[in-house]
């Protein structure tokens, strides 16, 4: 199999191209300017404070994105699998100025490519752009829930937040959750296991009973948890 | 002038439009399918809930958003002056139910197309698909910095910690604010009069000195104000 061949198939696993065909990402990529570039583990792709302004596609490998808190401390805030897609929002932000340094976990391969191209792929296949514009509103999504969130200390708390939430939202006490449990697990701010076993031990004690994405909320019974915290 | 010319003179004003003249605005919606409502004021246009699947453009008037806190409590998150567009990330979230009411302050008009037309348009006008990518960029970038400062618990601790952030990221200690004072005084929570009077309170205490855009910190002096805090 040869490169090209294997940078076609590595794009049409991505997200932003799943509807897309390979045929037609092969004449996409036959059209535009992009370059790709091999990472040993343990480097630095992108030094937080550097301008955002070319779109990194991880086509192979895993990276991890750092913050660096106010005491100094570095958190990794996200580890990204190939393939997919790097800081979509900031590409188009106003402040182009990347907040978070990005290394190779693994040995990696990103493509590059600049907004203006990028632009005109999304002219080119609309499906790209929709696929885009879900990544971006996923984004907003999930901060807007993680901000609305943060005045709660624990998980429990959150968890009991988020519920009387979507059920007020969804105006019945049986609703479907609108995010897979990975996503709820960024919004928690915990790992996927912390976040199954705080589900767990809710339901035990009477909070909520769930099937899959179904979830029968106790209303009272949360409201109490919500309580106990103020 | 009849309603479409002072339809055209609005969407030529909106944000969205910016980069594209009267004519051709003229020309877009000629072919475009949307759909124009007026409202009384203290109407709802928008309720918590409903499915957002159609872009709101306001063309005249004021709305307001509210949000329910957990606690039952009402409170208004944003309000918008027309031309503006409304909810821009929601339209394509995983999950559309929107979070806030949407009310009219004064009597208002408001366009709405499907997301398919503003495909359409995107495609026929790169310029307001860059201009929307803009604004759903920038949404991310204010809710980033809002979850990032939230465990901060004053507005001078938030605005410490958005100035070594910044100094940090642009690797000097004389800095440009990526922001205007309305986008800064969103990420801080206040309103622009009560972030003016801490910027003044803060450069008199000899924490920075700030001419327009530019601010030269004292990182020392900061940092003991986010010491404090802890």
């Amino acid at each position: 199999m040869d490169g090209k061949t294997e940078l076609i198939q590595s794009l049409s696993l991505c997200p932003l191209f799943r509807g897309v065909d390979a045929t037609a990402i092969k004449r996409l990529f036959s059209e535009i300017r992009y370059t790709v570039r091999s990472y040993k583990k343990g480097n630095y792709v992108i030094m937080r404070g550097d301008t955002y302004n070319r779109l990194h596609i991880l086509l192979k490998g895993q990276v991890a994105a750092q913050m660096q808190g106010n005491t100094g401390k570095i958190v990794t805030v996200e580890t990204l699998r190939a393939p997919d897609i790097l800081a979509s929002a900031i590409l188009f932000s106003p402040d182009p100025s990347i907040p978070v340094s990005v290394y190779t976990v693994f040995d990696s391969e990103i493509l590059t490519l600049s907004k203006q191209e990028l632009i005109r792929l999304f002219r080119t296949e609309p499906s790209v752009l929709e696929a885009y514009l879900e990544d971006m509103g996923s984004k907003v999504a999930i901060l807007s829930e993680k901000f609305r969130l943060s005045h709660f200390s624990t998980i429990k708390e959150k968890v009991a937040g988020f519920l009387l939430d979507q059920a007020s939202k969804q105006k019945s006490e049986t609703l479907r959750l609108p995010y897979t449990k990975e996503t709820l697990a960024e919004i928690f701010g915990v790992t996927r296991p912390a976040l199954s076993r705080v589900f767990s031990q809710m339901e035990t004690e009477g909070h909520f009973r769930s099937r899959g994405r179904k979830v029968r909320i106790e209303k009272d019974s949360l409201m109490s948890v919500l309580d106990e915290a103020n």
